[in-house]
């Protein structure tokens, strides 16, 4: 296998865009990410989106985006797998280059949320339709139903889901792209609306739209060029059952935990070589299940550890520096690339105010419905 | 890069299937392809699906077949591009092994269109949402500009058009997996319902269910198997502007001439090479666009050609042997993987009546919206 690097990546502010098109959003990051990493062709486009066809009445958008980028006839297309589409993206984009195949790859994420389609719906597609989402839950539920199992098993805290959001909440207000530029207080969270019972509005993460992409190539190439390389030294994916009553155990995520060591393996790296982590809190309660699976706290000691500042940005482990879903926002399809952009800058020293220090190996985690799909990314500095 | 075959496949019957779902569908055609590879495990998924979410309410179908195949917590995802979505899964597999990343992959694609859903508007995503379908166009009509176009430029006749369907079904009508097993005439279909004129409904490819699925492996692995290996010699994939009035030319199918040559170029042949074709036959015009990309008669020259029978199974190519999208069925999704195992069976010399004699090399061409997506495959038997 052919050693892959990140040369360049670029992202849209997050948010209510209603001004904005899909393609629009998805150009913007595109462009961005082209210029930073300053090439002057593409070899192929991956676009992760989980449901355009449901938000906007648009499929087939590898297709587009090539065309709206002016790329055309360069191979494009999309991949999906709920909210880590993004994520698989960057996957796939790793595998053609480091099968020698292709040289310079776009992979990109993007979503539409806010046009006017039934977002609630839309996300349930996520889950097994003919046995969670027919008989009316929906992701605030199947996470609350987490929460509580949780909450019950291993005594973690209303508070200690609370200190996600709070953390995350303080590292979005130092993100220019960030949705929420502000802080939460522990009592905001707890006493906001009540979604799922234990969940609030502020252990969720938002309604959003945006684009991330980031472009790939050889690590020979990168090499050559006049900047520092990122290289992925670690790629893992995983599945699990996708309805949460047919698993063992509702608060293990089991498709996360294999997704990493896999990840860890082929880097050589174990969870106390990670400097930074980008994971998957899509509410509060995901974050702290997280952690757990990916080895920076013991399965169960996720809620102390969080509300204790481990994760925070001058923590043991900083988690999120971006503000996460919670406070970055959560454009689905893009979220994943997103991800990728803040390790990248972290790991490049360009993070500003939300800079880690001696940030040498970041980690990217995103998970698609309750926890059935999962992938991880290992990020080094060469 | 490592060499690719296919090790087996396997098809559901393809038709109105109203006592299937989706993941019934799916696991059937897989579970054929490994009992057929012989394999006893399977490093990672990748399924091929056009709209699940518009026509069932489901997306995360990757996570949702791992499950449902018992092959959970195998990495699995998505991926879409219209109606060549299962042609870009065998092209994910393909780069995945190429990369040495994994050992044996199963692609496979699917699409169940006859569950009540709004057909017509679940394509037309295909298509431009901004610029075509909110307009009101849909794809038969989009074909329909094309055929007229053609007739106009080339002087391509109404019987010439009626011939790839004639042809097709009597293809199909030895084919136990298709959807329509019988004859037609010429003037049968020149006097079905007109659609969009000039295609009437004998032009046009049926709303199918169905799925299809294929094992690949390294070639090295292969070799070591007590059976005939089948190498991917080529893969090409393109992309045109995706809207038709945005095109210089919108008799050419660009990204089907430009995957084409990317196929061939890697495999070292030429299209007097190729022994045998499926290719995206969703309306007649289509099909004979597309054997003038493909470079097997000249431009502008494809309806004398398939009228005179040289496409036919004894002719000088024989195309779409297995009825083509026309009569074997197009669910959208599994279209692609069906044009592989067609092809598979034809050079393992096992076609029944509609063996081609001494196939020794294949081609797959699938292809999504009015020709914005291309993917070509090209296969020989070792």
């Amino acid at each position: 296998m052919r050693e892959v690097a990140v040369i360049g990546c670029g992202m849209t502010k997050f948010g209510e865009l209603w001004t904005r098109s899909l393609r629009d959003l998805f150009v913007e990051a595109a462009l961005k990410a082209i210029d930073d990493a300053n090439v002057d062709h593409l070899d192929s486009i991956y676009v992760g989106s989980m449901t355009p066809g449901l938000f906007v009445g648009q499929e087939h958008i590898g297709a587009l985006m090539a065309d709206y980028l002016g790329v055309a006839p360069i191979p494009a297309m999309r991949v999906e797998s709920a909210c880590c589409s993004g994520g698989m993206a960057f996957r796939l984009g790793f595998f053609e280059i480091a099968s020698g195949h292709s040289d310079v790859i776009l992979v990109g994420g993007v979503e539409k949320m806010n046009d006017g389609a039934d977002v609630t719906y839309a996300l349930a597609t996520a889950a097994d339709q003919e046995y969670e989402a027919y008989h009316g839950v929906t992701f605030p539920g199947l996470y609350a139903l987490i929460a509580r199992a949780h909450m019950h098993r291993y005594g973690t805290t209303r508070k200690q889901l609370a200190a996600v959001s709070v953390k995350n909440h303080r590292n979005g207000a130092l993100n220019p792209n960030a949705q929420f530029q502000k802080e939460v207080t522990i009592e905001q969270v707890i006493n906001a609306a009540l979604v799922a019972d234990p969940l609030t509005v502020l252990d969720s993460s938002p309604v959003s739209d945006g684009a991330a992409c980031a472009i790939l190539t050889s690590l020979d190439i990168a090499k050559k060029m006049q900047k520092p390389t990122i290289k992925v030294i670690g790629t893992g994916a995983a599945t699990d059952r996708l309805a949460l009553h047919t698993r063992d155990d509702i608060t293990a995520l089991k498709a996360v935990q294999v997704s990493a060591e896999a990840a860890y393996k082929m880097a050589g790296v174990k969870p106390s070589d990670i400097h930074l982590a980008e994971i998957h809190d899509c509410f509060s309660i995901a974050e702290i299940c997280v952690i757990e699976e990916l080895g920076f706290v013991k399965k169960g000691h996720g809620g102390p550890f969080t509300e204790q500042g481990h994760t925070a940005l001058d923590g043991k482990i900083p988690v999120n520096t971006s503000g996460g879903l919670k406070s970055k926002g959560h454009p689905v399809g893009a979220t994943g690339i997103a991800q990728i952009v803040e390790v990248v800058e972290q790991l490049r020293g360009n993070a500003h105010q939300r800079q880690v220090k001696n940030a040498q190996i970041g980690l990217t985690q995103n998970m698609g419905g309750s926890g059935a799909s999962s992938v991880t990314h290992i990020l080094r500095i060469d």
